[in-house]
């Protein structure tokens, strides 16, 4: 795509795939706003106060059709927001057109190339002159980085008058990102500065993001408030777990219609998302075998029936791999050589570091035959066998299929929607220093609550005696900090 | 679409979608073979004789990538193929082009009129001057519908010289059946009986079809033999119930995105259908509720734990509606009216009469908004509200999303080759009469063994001494007639 | 025990381990009653009309609780019983002490010898100078065979004078067998000839028994009608498969209180009663492989994620194996020998000799330490592991356990007594041959339609018009007779 | 039972029931070894440096199989251990027999009044002239209990001359508590300040004894450091989720051989324990209902597909009732009423109080019928249904059954060893305060890490690259102390 801003009829700017499919969009939209109860909730509370009034809020998240139900509740809430994906392959392009007419700044289309997708995320956080946004929503942590690492090249300059140099890195993304720094520089040679003092703070979705978060911390680089919003309880084990047991499946049927039962699947890791991916793989009648570097994960394993093994043990075996550890190197194209022909190989996880994408491509004389996009077979020359790559190497939920469905989005969302309020409405008091905090368990459990009723659910509630008896508030929270669920 | 025959190069007829799209359908045969051992087990076993030297096959059968690998089983082994698909959703367009191209005379297409559905497999069955098909492979029986119907037309117009009357019935299907007769029969008075005469037989697919020709055989009027491949342990057992089982949550998810965790699912029918339906649904966390006539799969259904209701019990709770039943008139306009907003209703059992379509399109006020192709919200003029219908009432796993996975339809469909040479070879034998039969039981071992060595399976075998002892050959066949499995 | 009978207060002959249990019995009985539906229903229903007044019944099935009501149903009914076990170890002691001092003649303690157990089965076939009983309740077949190996000595001893040689089998039981029968005949050389006469008919319960009745059918040397009430569905597909699922983790938990969670479990054979076992054991945790003969039961199990490998493959790795096959020579002592120390080794399918009992008990310097009864720790002299055998080889869920549960046998006994019933009414109507019958499948809908109401369920009912389009009564039955449930 | 203390002949004493038993329970013991990885990796690691040596350890904790590994352990590494049990009806006999006979003072036996409990907790404490013992292991807090109270008595009597007077309390067991503590001042008033200062600490097993401990810690009264073994994930989220999974079932069997399958099962409460019960429910093919209180736990039982209702909409519905809430009046008598015949209530939990227990007694005109130990039907006089209570609603898996298997209860008593060391090494160096502690987690991990062998587990090793990727070492601990598993 050209990479030149557009403008909306009213003036806001945007850059989308496809701008004919807003109608297609906004239908799925107010489906989704209908398995959406939190969201839908927080409008009704917070919509009429107007909270965000005067806030500019930047997200980077997968822009999908959730999200757009997401950026929706936030402008109800009065916020002016600015967006884009945090994956290349994530976007829904109607999810993007609709959002782009109708309510916020949208950068985002699926499939965008790399240097694409950081002059997206450089579009998201440039609310003009005036500088960056208040609040950001981060997925993964590539706006959050961006900032720090412009912070870091601004001082750097400001000492010694160096530039940063892109060739100084191996990395192909990281010396886009360096460029764009560079180039930011020459114009504004304080620009992420300016970004910097204006934050109030950043609410982070993701294990990948929260871990960057806390080495920050750890360094003391940290320059602004961050919540995790990751670690609340109706985040990471409700999206992260039944999110990733529904759209695992969804992507291996949308990419290769393959029959799940029979297979042989390694569900390479046994966190919550590879709890969620295991889960369904057995049930639709998979053998599933676990890789684990953790001996309390490997044990939780075997207690559901779940062999664990190396990948080694079992690379000429299997029919499907599936990465989910939040670590990178996991399936090196020398495991890729040995596995059967048509093995399919996919990420869940994280980055597409989990499978070694950069060795495979390299191999000599690997030939790569595009089934339709995201699903690639890649022959290798000495066997003529072939693997099957889902979304080169990417999520593959997002990149394959649709990402998580609404309902269970909409606990995760439900979650930022709190944290922005929680930063924004604290932004003046010093309640939030440069750190990493959860939201308390009162709003974890206020989040749950939220969903109960489009379930049919009913609870009981503690008479007082009872409440007393086991030293709880009768209207909670019910669970000391450390209780695991 | 323009109701005219086109040619290949080679002068082969065909009529599809979109001839560009064949090179991505070879791309996906490919990967089906490898996941359709038995298929490719006859190749090998029977494709050096050439058996089908001579045979002209028609068949009216879902044109699916899974169906592309069975006609270049039949093409192997000698046959020559017209092919058409027996549902107006069901075609997947790049394997339609792929095969017309490459292999057969297909004429389908996605998302065809009656009109277009009718026209297709008139052309299916011509084989020109020299009369039709010598087997015909069926699913639903409409090729052998036309065949009966048009003889028995042709007699009444020889005895009496009075023509079809569409008119003369209400159902608009049946009415352009009748109208091609009465076309067919001003051209040629005898076309249907010279049909008649070259048959040697058809083999059906499924449970509608072998109902119609278990009637037509207690009334006497089946016109050849068939045999009944729905009924093979390995076809019945597995495609109906494992088949479903992949492939419901699959058209679930690419039609409506929707969690199905939480939701309240309703299933009409447990039998084999309805059985993988409601493990599907149940395994990815519904709470499932059955509805049954039969008290013995009712009973089945409680040992599973799922509750036994009416329709009418759970009407105004549930989420997500299932027909399974082959039956008609399961959920009509009545249930839909008193359903939850945004209810999803679909069918995976039988024609779209299972769900009232006609009742709710001539509902009074009613509004039909297609969210996309398949996916359409009929909203209820008093309530607002409106229920989520899927494929038109059609079969939901063909209409949104690619049918059935290839393993299982390897089963099927090896079923299909073996029951087709049955015929061809006993042509001449007066083995088959104007009857229905069942495959031998050792043929149906047979369809499994071929495909037990892709999952890595290894048999145990009997001594002579145990093969005795339990009065079975050590070949096989292992069980009594009556065995349920 | 001393090998005399016993009578109660009112004359009626008895043998059991513990009058005393009688009280606790009655009260367990009391409670079974309310789990078994179908038996209820029969009591109140032909009750009234007393049926079998004048019938003599025979039974030899496991004396259990629920076996307790279904002897009181047919006293309920008018008939007089006598009973003995058909299995060493499955009498529950408190059950058969209530039957014997309320309702009929039982002959029947946990722990007979084999020379017991066929003392028993004598003196439940023994009616006094009058003959045999008219009817027969079989469970394996071992009445049937008395009366057939019996009539045949006869028939060798008039023709010869030649009596039977227990000297002439290697078989221990069998030598049992030939010595009763000669023993008999020395007294009355027309014992099982009167018995033969007087005999209307057998049920058989299980598929043993069924397999010994087929073939003599096929032999043409069956004495009497015989109604094969394991293959209802009613009976097969619930007691076989839900039954074990049911009782099999019992047996083990209270044989050996292991945990299953985490274990390799074997299952050999995948028929209905291992479908049972195999779902138990996967969902209580354990890792589950499955042996099989038989292709298309082998493609099963891999379709529910199973696979399927020969003992041979698996034999040092399991720590539980499970037999189900209903065929001999299994497990061999050579397997055993390979086994990990305390690998637990149990039958669930049918005699003693799935297991190579014999093997064991003979092997060189082989020493077995009880445990407890029916729980004994096999040490091998050369690597001093230890297996561990339930029940001597014998079924583990009645010999640890206390066999199937209330519920599901109620679905099998309905059967029992419907056949009974239809013996006896058509006991002169020349209806049934001296052949081996299945229940009409109306009444195998009707047994099931009887246990629904305690589960809560609500059956739909067809129109006249939907009961039409499928072409059955709206009454039903609703299934063809090849229908697999 | 005559309270008076028996000695073996080497002098220790002991009160069990039988001890004759105690071949019956080394072999059972024996058997346990095999299964208890962890707690035998202990003897081997620990045991040549004797680190208990002179340690005195006084346990209560049920007397089962497992303790009996459990006690072994601590005196294989040196220490002299006095034990009771921690519920009345929990011993195994042959297990205390075992233990009283070859290794520990044992005070304990099945079936124990109130009475007998105390004075069994009271020989445990007391070591004679020499005062208490060094650690403690707890379950449950009632030895905990027993010295917090009896100090406040002594403080109370040596500031006023009161003493406790047992009439000053409603609940029955609290008044013999302080009959205790009242005769034990009169014989020496300093007997519990004794204890407390020999004492080094607690270990304590669960999470009714860990909540108390963090009471007394939050209000300043608690006497000594305290490690909180029930936190450990090793601990909680294995024994309280997989050992009630498994012992849930095993209980019901035993006690009332009732059918689950078909069933509608309530259960109380979906914390870990819950969520092992609902499992095995759902699993054996009931149909679960959970009621809770925390929005979030009743989110999660949503997703598995759980309806979450109150005890009130369901109470007339359901068969069977288990309590798992660790709160009280749970289940009421006013509940009870209203339940359907033979509907079976059981509590899994905590204490009987989460059953009603005194509310049924007391009910007017109510009628128990003990059907066997621990299983007795209690029948409403206006109704004459009865209803079925499992171990005097005392805990069901431990009265009805043998409590949780092997395998698991290794992974809880290897944290209690562990944390008996930790104090007992750490006894003078003053790392642990009058509070309650959790074990660090590489000890976690290294509890886990033990039992994976047993189960044929081979973990991944991260490489340095990858380690220092995602921040943690090499070798662990792997995860941030927030995280949830």
């Amino acid at each position: 795509m050209s990479l030149i801003v557009e403008k909306t009829a009213g003036g806001r700017e945007y850059k989308v795939k496809d701008m004919s499919q807003a109608d297609f969009g906004r239908l799925e939209i107010e489906l989704a706003e209908v398995e959406m109860p939190g969201l839908m909730a927080c409008r009704t509370e917070f919509g009429p106060s107007q909270p965000f009034k005067g806030a500019r809020i930047t997200g980077s998240l997968h822009m999908t059709i959730q999200t757009a139900v997401l950026i929706e509740t936030l402008t109800a809430l009065g916020a002016e927001v600015r967006w884009c994906s945090c994956n290349i392959f994530s976007t829904q392009d109607h999810a993007a057109a609709a959002i782009a007419r109708d309510s916020a700044a949208v950068f985002a289309w699926k499939g965008e190339t790399l240097q694409e997708y950081w002059w997206c995320t450089e579009r998201a956080l440039d609310w003009g002159p005036g500088g960056g946004p208040d609040l950001i929503v981060d997925d993964g942590g590539d706006a959050t980085l961006l900032i720090h690492e412009g912070v870091k090249a601004e001082e750097i300059y400001e000492k010694s008058g160096v530039l940063p140099d892109p060739s100084s890195t191996d990395n192909a993304e990281f010396q886009i990102v360096l460029t764009i720094i560079r180039d930011g520089l020459k114009s504004d040679p304080k620009r992420y500065h300016k970004m910097k003092e204006r934050l109030v703070g950043v609410s982070e979705e993701t294990t990948t993001g929260v871990k960057r978060l806390y080495q920050m911390q750890a360094s003391g680089t940290l320059l602004f408030p961050a919540i995790n919003v990751n670690d609340s309880v109706t985040k990471s084990k409700f999206d992260n777990l039944y999110g990733c047991r529904h759209s695992l499946p969804d992507g291996l049927m949308r990419a290769t219609d393959v029959m799940i039962a029979g297979k042989v699947a390694v569900v390479c890791g046994y966190g919550d998302v590879g709890k969620g991916c295991a889960s369904a793989l057995k049930q639709a009648g998979a053998r599933v075998i676990v890789t684990e570097i953790d001996p309390i994960c490997a044990l939780q394993a075997l207690m559901e029936g779940l062999p664990v093994l190396t990948l080694e043990d079992v690379v000429s075996e299997a029919d499907i791999f599936v990465t989910t550890t939040g670590n990178k190197d996991i399936i090196m194209v020398d495991h890729m050589r040995k596995m059967k022909n048509n093995a399919i190989v996919c990420n869940i996880g994280h980055f597409d570091n989990e499978i070694d994408m950069l060795g495979l491509e390299s191999y000599p004389g690997v030939k790569r035959i595009t089934i339709k996009p995201q699903t690639d077979r890649w022959v290798f020359p000495e066997t003529n066998a072939g693997i099957i790559v889902l979304a080169e190497g990417r999520l593959m939920n997002l990149g394959c299929a649709t990402g998580h469905p609404s309902f269970v989005m909409s606990c995760s969302f439900t979650n930022q929607v709190i944290a922005q309020l929680e930063l924004w409405n604290e932004r003046t008091s010093g309640k939030y220093e440069k750190k990493v905090y959860v939201l308390p368990k009162h709003l974890d459990e206020k989040v749950a609550a939220l969903h109960l009723g489009k379930l049919g659910a009913r609870l009981t509630k503690l008479s007082k005696d009872q409440a007393d008896y086991i030293n709880v508030p009768v209207e909670g929270p019910y669970k000391p900090a450390h209780y695991r669920y």
